[in-house]
C-alpha cells in the first residue's frame, strides 16, 4: 500500500494527552467561571454563508478568511465570535430576554502567515451582555471581575487589567483640537512598543505641537488619571462622559470582588479603532509585557447593524485560550503537579482467570466515581506496571488468584511506593480522598 | 446602510440558549463517563490537508467533504473523528502508550443532502482503544459497558446494545459457499428495512438456493444465537474465532455492570462493510426503532495503514449526539425539569443606590458557587421580575434600601412564590440546597 505521511497543517495546535489534559482544565474553568457569573452558552457553526461573515468587509478580515464554494454556497469559517453573535441575536431577537448575557467557547479561523505562537485555528473564550436599546454602564464593572475570577481561578495572580473609556480619548482629542483623532489613537496606542520618544515624534509628524503632545503626554501618562482628568471634563462633554463612566465603572469593583492591586486605569489603551465606543479592557501577565494583552474587550454602541435596525448595545471580552495556552506552556507556567493521567486507578489482572473479577472490581470503583481502567492485555507484570507509571497513574490495583479469593485488591500508591490489601470499595473511598480537587492548571507565581 | 438577512446555513444546528443548555449536559455527560471508564480526551484540528483525509478515498466520503484550497494548501473539513485518530496515532506513535484509550467530541462536516433530522455540521462523540500489534478481545467487552453507563447517565432506560461478529457472518457465508459474501451481507442488513420476505428475495436474486436462504434465516433469527452457532463451529474455523470472541465479549458483561435485559447477540447486524473485522455494535431505542441505531461502532484489525506500517488494531464506538439530540428533542423526550435558567439566582435592585451592595451580596453568593446575575439596568420593577420569569431562573434575590441597611435580601422563591428574608450567605446555602444535581437531561421512560 502507498503510505501517507501524517502530518497536521501549520499553524493548527494538537496537544499530545498530557498536554491536552491540562488544556481540558483551563476550558473547565472558562466554563465554569463564565457561568458563575450568569452567562449562558451558546454554540454556532464553525461554517456559515460568506456574506454574513463579510457583512462589515474589509481590509485584514477578507484576507484572512478561510472562504469556499461548495455547490452554488459561498461559504466560509468564522473568524471571531462576535459576528456568529451579532448574527444571532439579531435572528433570535423575539425568542431572547435582554439584557442577553451568553458565553461561548469556540474555534476561530484565520488563515495568517504561519509564524511561532500564531495559529490558525484557535480557541476563543468570549462573553458578553447585550442590551436592547440601552445597557447600564454597571455591567462594563461585571467584566473585569469575571476576568479576574477567571485568572485566579486559573492560579494566575500576577495579572493586571487595564481600562480606558474611549469617549475620555475622544474627549481629550476634541479638547486639544486634533485633526486626525484614529492616527492619533494608533500612535498612542504604539506607547508600549515604541516608547514615549519615538510615539513623541509619531505625534508630531501628525501635526500635533509641542504644546499639545507635552499636555497629551503628561495626561496619559499621569498615575493619578481621575483626579488629572477632573479639570478637563468641564471643558468637554465627551471627556465628561466617559470620565463619569470610568468612575461608575471603578466604584463598583470593590463590591464585585476586585482587589485594588488587579487593575488600573490606563489612558494609553485605545483598542480596535472603530468599533468600541466606551470602556475599553486589557490584561498583562505582569511577569510577560511582551506578549500583549491576553484577555481584552469593551464596550460596544451596536452589536447587529449589519443586520437589524434594532439598537443593541453590549460589553463583552475575549480570551484567545490557544494563544494564552501557548504562551503558559513557552514559558514554563503549566502545574505539572495537575493530574493528567487518564485514569485514578488502573487495574492489573495478573492473569486472564482474573478478568472477571477485574472488571467486577472496576465496576465498583466507577460507581464511587473514580476513573478506572482495566489493562486487558495478556503481558507480563513488568510490562504491565511500566505501562502504569508511562501514564502516570497514581493508583495501580493489583489482582492475582489470591486477591480474587479473599474479594481483595492490591493497592499500590505509585507516588507514595506503598501497597495495602482493601477491598475495591476501600480503594475507591482512599482514592476519592488522595485526589486533591484544588489543584490548579497553572503554577503559583 | 444596507442590510443582509441573518441565516444560519441549513442543515447547520444552531439552538436557543434553553435546548442549547440540555445539550451542553449531555456533551457533558459524555465527557463525564468516557473519562470516568480511563479514556483521555484528544483534540484535533476540524481542517486538515486533503490528502491526509482523504488517503483511504472512494465514494460517498470524497463527494460529501468540504474542500477548498487556501492559497496553496488543498485543505478539507474532517467528516469524522476517526481518520483524524488514524494520523495522531501514526504520527505520535512512539509518545503514546499502548493500548491507547482516546475520546473525542467534536464537530464533523458532512456535505450530504439536506434532509430533514440530517445534518452537514454535527458532533460525534468516539471513544476507541488502540492496541500495538495485538489488542485483547476483552477490550471488545467494555464497549457495551461504556454505552450502557452513558444512557442510563443520560436517562434513557429503554435501549438496546446488539452485538454480532464479522467472523461469524464470514465463517457462515463461507460454510454456506456464498459467492458475494458482500453483497449478502448488503442484503441481511435491510432486514429491519424492509423484512424478511423482501431479504429473501433479495437473497435468491443474489444466487442463493432455497436451502441456503432457510438455512441463513433460521441461524441469523433465532432466539439462542450462541447454541445455534455451535455446531457450526466445528465446520468452519473462522466462524469458531468469532463464535469464541462473541461469548469471551458476553461473558465480561455481567461483571462490567452490563444488565441482561440491556444486550442481546443480533446476528443480522453487518455494519462498514470494508472496515469492521470483529465484534460489531448498534444501539436502538426501543420506542424507538425507526431512527435506526443511536451508537455504533466495532472491532477493527487496521487503524492507520494508510500512514504506517504498523499494525494497530483497535476497537471503538460513536455516538452522533447532534442526531440524537434531534431525535430526542422530536420525541419530546427532553426533561423539562433539568435547570436551563442562565443562573440560580439573578439579583434585583431596587434602584441605583443598591447596586453596590447588590453586588457585594452576588460575590458572596459566587464565592459559594451559586450561579448568580445582577439586573444591572433601571427598570421598573414589574419589568425585573418579568425578566427574571422570562429566563426561569429559580430565585430572586430582592434588595431594597431596608435590605441594604439591614444587611440582608429579599429571597424569593419563585417556583413556590415564598420569599423570606436572609443574608447572602444564607441566601446562598438555601439555594444550593434547592439545586437537585440528580435530574437527568432524559425524562425517564
Amino acid at each position: 500500500m502507498e503510505r501517507i505521511t501524517p502530518r497536521t497543517l501549520s499553524g493548527f495546535m494538537e496537544l499530545l494527552p498530557g498536554p491536552q489534559a491540562q488544556m481540558d482544565v483551563i476550558l473547565d474553568v472558562l466554563r465554569r467561571t463564565y457561568a458563575l457569573y450568569g452567562f449562558t452558552a451558546i454554540d454556532t457553526p464553525a461554517v456559515e454563508a460568506a456574506e454574513i461573515l463579510l457583512a462589515k468587509g474589509g481590509g485584514e478580515t477578507e484576507k484572512q478568511i478561510y472562504r469556499f464554494m461548495k455547490g452554488e454556497h459561498d461559504l466560509a469559517l468564522r473568524f471571531d465570535l462576535t459576528v456568529p453573535l451579532a448574527k444571532y441575536v439579531a435572528m433570535n431577537y423575539g425568542q431572547l430576554a435582554f439584557p442577553f448575557r451568553r458565553y461561548q467557547i469556540g474555534k476561530v479561523y484565520r488563515g495568517e502567515r504561519s509564524q511561532r505562537g500564531r495559529f490558525r485555528e484557535f480557541y476563543q473564550a468570549d462573553i458578553d451582555v447585550i442590551g436592547d436599546g440601552t445597557l447600564d454602564i454597571a455591567n462594563d464593572a461585571e467584566m473585569p471581575a469575571v476576568i479576574c475570577a477567571v485568572f485566579r481561578r486559573l492560579g494566575i495572580e500576577r495579572f493586571c487589567i487595564r481600562m480606558n473609556n474611549r469617549k475620555v480619548l475622544n474627549g481629550l482629542f476634541e479638547h486639544l483640537g486634533v485633526q486626525d483623532p484614529a492616527a492619533v489613537m494608533g500612535a498612542i496606542d504604539k506607547l508600549e512598543k515604541i516608547g514615549r520618544a519615538k510615539v513623541e515624534a509619531l505625534l508630531a509628524e501628525l501635526g500635533l505641537g509641542q504644546d499639545q503632545i507635552g499636555t497629551l503626554m503628561d495626561l496619559l501618562l499621569t498615575d493619578e488619571p481621575l483626579a488629572a482628568l477632573e479639570p478637563l471634563a468641564e471643558k468637554n462633554e465627551t471627556l465628561a462622559a466617559g470620565l463619569g463612566e470610568l468612575k461608575a465603572v471603578t466604584a463598583l469593583l470593590p463590591s464585585l470582588g476586585v482587589p485594588d492591586g488587579k487593575w488600573r486605569i490606563d489612558l494609553t489603551i485605545a483598542r480596535g479603532l472603530d468599533y468600541y465606543t466606551g470602556t475599553v479592557y486589557e490584561t498583562t501577565l505582569l511577569d510577560n509585557p511582551e506578549v500583549g494583552s491576553v484577555c481584552s474587550g469593551g464596550r460596544y454602541d451596536d452589536l447587529a447593524g449589519y443586520y437589524t435596525n434594532r439598537k443593541l448595545p453590549g460589553v463583552g471580552l475575549s480570551i484567545g485560550v490557544t494563544r494564552l495556552f501557548y504562551i503558559l506552556q513557552e514559558q514554563k507556567l503549566l502545574n505539572d503537579a495537575l493530574p493528567t493521567a487518564p485514569c485514578d486507578g488502573l487495574i492489573l489482572p495478573m492473569d486472564g482467570q482474573c478478568l472477571a473479577y477485574a472488571s467486577a472490581c472496576a465496576t465498583a470503583l466507577r460507581q464511587q466515581g473514580v476513573r478506572t481502567q482495566v489493562y486487558m492485555e495478556g503481558k507480563k507484570f513488568r510490562a504491565k506496571l511500566e505501562y502504569a507509571n508511562r501514564l502516570g497513574v497514581p493508583f495501580a490495583l493489583i489482582i492475582g488468584g489470591d486477591e480474587m479469593a479473599a474479594g481483595t485488591v492490591g493497592l499500590k500508591d505509585l507516588r507514595a511506593g506503598t501497597q495495602q490489601t482493601v477491598t475495591a470499595d476501600q480503594a475507591a473511598t482512599i482514592i476519592k480522598q488522595s485526589l486533591d480537587k484544588d489543584i490548579k492548571p497553572v503554577k503559583g507565581s
